[in-house]
């Protein structure tokens, strides 16, 4: 199997993605293709993609690479390259790059001229196996992350497992968090496949997470219910991550380190209110720990983090709306959490 | 009839609107009610709504009135009140004003937090009979009208005619534009009433004009086709209106000042390539210029005009393509107009 049906598009693996975006370019017959790339992925990535669909490429346009160039200004940059360049209606944008490039690239083709087709060509772990997936586009605004966007469905998604061999070991990582946690949620066995597995960016790995969130997705496309579930270790992550990215006394986080504390924070808060067991729990703090370093929060951190908490976008008349597990793969929604335990969830990953 | 059906949405007209957003707000429980105004609306419109809707409003935001002023910069401003104000994604946006305003908190609403629910209600003559009207939401980028947004629909939009007794004879008259428009391109007999009417902006009339832009915008969403008739006059129309925004020795043009003169011009490429009769073409250059004054263009302009158009956003590839009619009340889609008889359309229109 190397594609995947998607609602109303594909992700296809390797060979197929190859001869599926040729296909594909023909048959639109776009006006213009524009590919956005940043420094990275124009020097290791962009060779093959050229390599790939040949002369096709009418515009290459750059952005800096970096969580702090997901912004509204970054977006204008390429909207006025677009137009400058001659970009209409009929004309297709290819996003090569990491979660950050392909949110933005998505937003920036989903606005241009009220909606120009996009393609995703994820160049990281995390976005192959997450930010890729699922139509969610956007970018932060102020300390809070995606809180401008759409939901808006590629054309495609195209996965080259080989183009993370240029990727650095830490974002290799990170990504790895969101395949952890696509076992948590769904899938024991997944999991425990994950923990003991040497190279888990094999095409099969990263086809059984798309799998996963794909299916959850297409059951639930603008998360009104199941879809949250994909958010569990993101409402603790993502306040963690703004509050490393603004404070310039710490060094920034990847996503994937952020929300691999907030799963184990988020596990903690499953055992004191869902059940899920002290076995289970300790499993998933000593499996985080083993991949990714400790991060040391002090008490002012810890309240800073608690009230950045109340901004984010999950919650709704003021309460704060967790994903929770009862069990490892069983996930559960809107789980409400009584302030205070906060504090202790934090102390039971400080010990 | 009171209401017009309009696909996920409705249009509520006078009594009946009063009672549907009462309902709505009653139903949805929002968490917030954010009120977008500019300083017109502030002052002329904003009491009748507080007092049909009573204390559910939570918070007003200000923005400036003004075409100058339909921006990113100015969506950024709103997205931060939101923020800042807690709005999340259970809250709701009212737009309270003209086609600036709705067109601008439309696309604020549709992509704050991935999307928000907004109602619109339109305040000027030109915004109840179009802007308001079939889900287009955006803001100008650099010269260029409407570059950036996204098409997606409000809950509902209301209609209260008398709040157009505070707006002046110019901004009314703009407005008549669009409604002549509609009879231009579905329908004659709509077109041959409006020209002896006494007083347009009664309820029966903008009742008209809603259910014919209604009409074919449910045909067509997404404008692959038939909703392109709708741009009748706006292709030279909108080039026009964007060449005297940023021109400082021109004094702007209100849009349907700027659309009619377009539809002036396109009735002469109609009668040119289309077979529109002269008489048909005198009887639409004789109405407008009833209600129009007659604006001069010199040869540079002209020059100027015609450049700025193979920016427009309804061009593919490179072509310019045209809404002609081929009578009155009979649009035809996609016509190709070679450029010189842009230079003989405008002499026929300052004869």
């Amino acid at each position: 199997m190397n594609s995947i049906a998607s609602g109303s598009y594909e992700v296809y693996l390797e060979e197929l993605a190859e001869a599926a975006i040729n296909q594909h370019i023909k048959v639109k017959d776009y006006s213009k293709v524009f590919v956005l790339v940043d420094e990275n992925t124009k020097q290791h990535c962009l060779p093959k993609l050229q390599k790939i669909v040949g002369p096709v490429v009418d515009e290459i346009l750059e952005i800096p690479s970096g969580e702090e160039n997901k912004t509204i200004q970054t977006c204008t940059t390429v909207w006025r390259n677009l137009s400058d360049y001659g970009g209409d209606r009929q004309s297709l944008l290819i996003n090569l790059g990491g979660g950050v490039l392909t949110d933005l690239g998505g937003f920036v083709a989903s606005t241009f001229k009220r909606g120009i087709d996009f393609i995703n060509i994820p160049t990281t772990l995390l976005s192959m196996v997450d930010a890729s997936i699922g139509g969610k586009t956007g970018v932060d605004f102020g300390s809070l992350k995606n809180q401008i966007g759409v939901i808006n469905q590629p054309q495609m998604v195209l996965i080259f497992p080989d183009m993370l061999k240029t990727l650095d070991a830490r974002q290799i990582t990170s990504g790895f968090a969101e395949m952890l946690k696509h076992g948590l949620i769904k899938s024991s066995e997944y999991w425990d496949s994950l923990k003991t597995v040497d190279d888990y960016t094999h095409a099969d790995y990263i086809r059984k997470s798309i799998a996963i969130k794909n299916d959850v997705v297409m059951e639930d496309p603008t998360e009104k219910g199941i879809r949250k579930i994909l958010n569990f270790g993101h409402t603790l992550g993502h306040a963690i991550e703004s509050y490393f990215l603004k404070n310039p006394e710490k060094s920034a986080l990847l996503h994937g380190e952020a929300i691999a504390i907030g799963m184990i924070l988020e596990g903690y808060l499953s055992h004191e209110l869902k059940g899920l067991s002290m076995l289970s729990l300790e499993d998933i703090k000593t499996t985080f720990l083993q991949h990714f370093e400790k991060v040391d929060f002090s008490e002012e951190d810890v309240k800073i983090i608690v009230d950045l908490l109340k901004h984010d976008k999950k919650n709704t008349h003021g309460n704060i709306n967790f994903v929770l597990l009862q069990d490892i793969g069983a996930a559960i929604l809107d789980v409400k959490v009584p302030t205070p335990l906060f504090e202790k969830a934090f102390a039971y990953y400080n010990q």
